[in-house]
């Protein structure tokens, strides 16, 4: 195939400014949604589709098509086990890219769900989950309008991987996204952290909790609609997934050259979830969500914004957890129970391979 | 979460009508494209995800938003191995989904990417295969807008595997569909058949064959803008990818409710293809391709439809292939080169797993 236009792609800036060598190899990690995750795809994956749209670093991308404002994002699920209490890969699928969606300020509207199959997959298994991908499709008020299936020889995958994308509409003319933050802003979650996390991690290493933590799991498009047509000023959105409320604030703060500021006392985290963390030695901050979202907003729009979240049935734990400072570096910094400051950093190992 | 309106999943028929056993398994055929891929899609996801858009088996989704009609289209690409003569998954996962596009008479515009790696991947090849998917998309005017990757434990994956998904936008009035197929309709095909399916098979058995036979693997969104723009009336339009043209055939055959008369005279193999398959015991008909599509127009258009194809640089052995009968049974049939009739049967069994 010619294709003079393209040269040499190192003379066309396709290839990361620090040159990969040849040793260098795909880890758990930079699957993590950490700082491995984040790494890749600053050296790899933006140098080399670099364009307008990706550079914006959101949850999705966001155009405009024939006088609308579209949203379209992508998520593979990986998850293991495939069945979780709460939920299983089939929830999370879709109820992962309608988050993204949403986290974009867009009303989701269709979804294309690809599989990929292990050869040897019991077909009842892949029924029960394509029954509950249905299931969450109809809550979530969306429609999955194509496919494809593909599958891969025995030991060679692991019993099923889905991806997701989806194709949202924004009805408003806010600007979600990272470079909206302003000094003063406040920053609110709409619940407690770390279920997703611990339910995966507990059923994956047959921990026997005093209790069953069930998954966070749930479509977000719900609340997110109640704000916008509250006529809140959002100026960002972000949800909680693979790298927890920590790397979900790093991002924000250096996405937005912002300084954050964030006070331990407001984040809420269930008895149950903070036992099984001591147990696990995990950091909470760092655990996994699948319903759970930063919102920042206003100073003036923080009231209501709280108001709206301690609305909806899991969001009673709901509360504004920081602000956005007026001056200070590109990072966030944690005011502790005790008292004492901390700065938060993303993850840089591998806490929890294929928490969705 | 409360569910109440969706009870059972029988009562509301998203289970399928031939209940699965529970020794049901997926095959490697479930992913090949013929008559099993067919049974998968009829038997599990239809009932499942039922729904308007979905049911009418196009390579993508066609809807209305805002005014203007989109299309959107997902695929994985698993192929083995990852690079081949004339191409690689890269090129594969960008020019698949552009084509599925085109085959909606959509232009192409956006792509999502979702990776999933296979810990201990290369870095260096990710990159050489993320500066294919560039190309590719430069030379098909698409843009990668939005991604995710995943990272599987080793023995969990098979290195990478890709997920395209696109949205295109169509602009023209044209209904691009099987039941548009009148008796009387031409059947063309845009040049000669098998390359991909060769090139993948004969690089992965290690066969020494007398040429390298390079993979037809090509973006066919520009000679569809061509005909769409040359006022051709196309019905209908399928390209020929897993379960080669046989598969895309009898699928249209049946999707359209006519007979659908072929003469083998007028496909074209090329002499090493048509050696390869002999070795081999593959039938070209068969044969995977990536740069194959078929199109359906009423006789008076087809000339100019010919001459169209034949004007493209792959293009000089496109031919018209048959027709759409005045009345018979939903199937196809061939009259082959030795002047008797058979009838074409999708592949039921598995023939080349994991081509694309």
């Amino acid at each position: 195939m010619a294709d003079p236009e393209n040269g040499n792609p190192l003379s066309r800036g396709l290839v990361c400014p620090t040159p990969l060598s040849a040793e260098e190899r795909v880890l758990l990690a930079h699957g993590g949604g950490g700082r491995l995750t984040h790494e890749l795809i600053e050296r790899l994956f933006l140098p080399a589709f670099r364009n307008d749209l990706l550079s914006r670093r959101h949850d999705g991308a966001v155009f405009d098509l024939g006088g609308s404002r579209l949203a379209i994002t992508t998520d593979s699920y990986v998850v293991q086990p495939l069945f979780f209490p709460g939920g299983d890969i089939g929830t999370l699928a879709v109820n992962g890219t309608v988050n993204d969606l949403a986290m974009c300020g867009a009303r989701p509207l269709y979804l294309s769900a690809g599989f990929i199959l292990e050869e040897g997959l019991p077909l009842q298994l892949l029924e029960q989950i394509v029954i509950s991908m249905r299931r969450a499709a109809d809550l979530a008020g969306v429609t999955i309008v194509t496919g494809d299936t593909k599958v891969v020889d025995r030991g060679k995958g692991d019993g099923i991987f889905i991806n997701t994308t989806g194709i949202g509409l924004l009805e408003h003319s806010l600007v979600i996204a990272p470079d909206r933050l302003l000094p003063g802003d406040q920053i609110l979650i709409n619940g407690d952290l770390g279920r997703h996390g611990i339910a995966i991690m507990a059923s994956r290493e047959g921990l026997n909790l005093e209790t069953v933590i069930e998954s966070d799991c749930a479509a977000l498009n719900g609340v997110v609609g109640d704000l916008i047509r509250a006529g809140i000023e959002i100026h960002c959105l972000r949800d909680l997934t693979r790298g927890g409320l920590a790397s979900a604030l790093v991002e924000l703060a250096e996405a937005a050259h912002r300084h954050l500021e964030i006070d331990e006392s407001g984040i809420a985290v269930r008895e149950d979830v903070q036992g099984a963390c001591e147990i696990l030695g995990l950091d909470p901050l760092h655990l996994a969500n699948e319903g759970r979202f930063l919102v920042v907003v206003p100073a003036n729009d923080a009231p209501r914004t709280l108001d709206l979240l301690r609305r909806t049935p899991t969001g009673t734990t709901a509360a504004i957890i920081g602000h956005v400072a007026e001056s200070g570096p590109s990072r966030v910094t944690l005011k502790t129970r005790l008292g004492t400051t901390r700065i938060v950093e993303m993850l840089s190992g591998e806490q929890l391979p294929r928490i969705c």
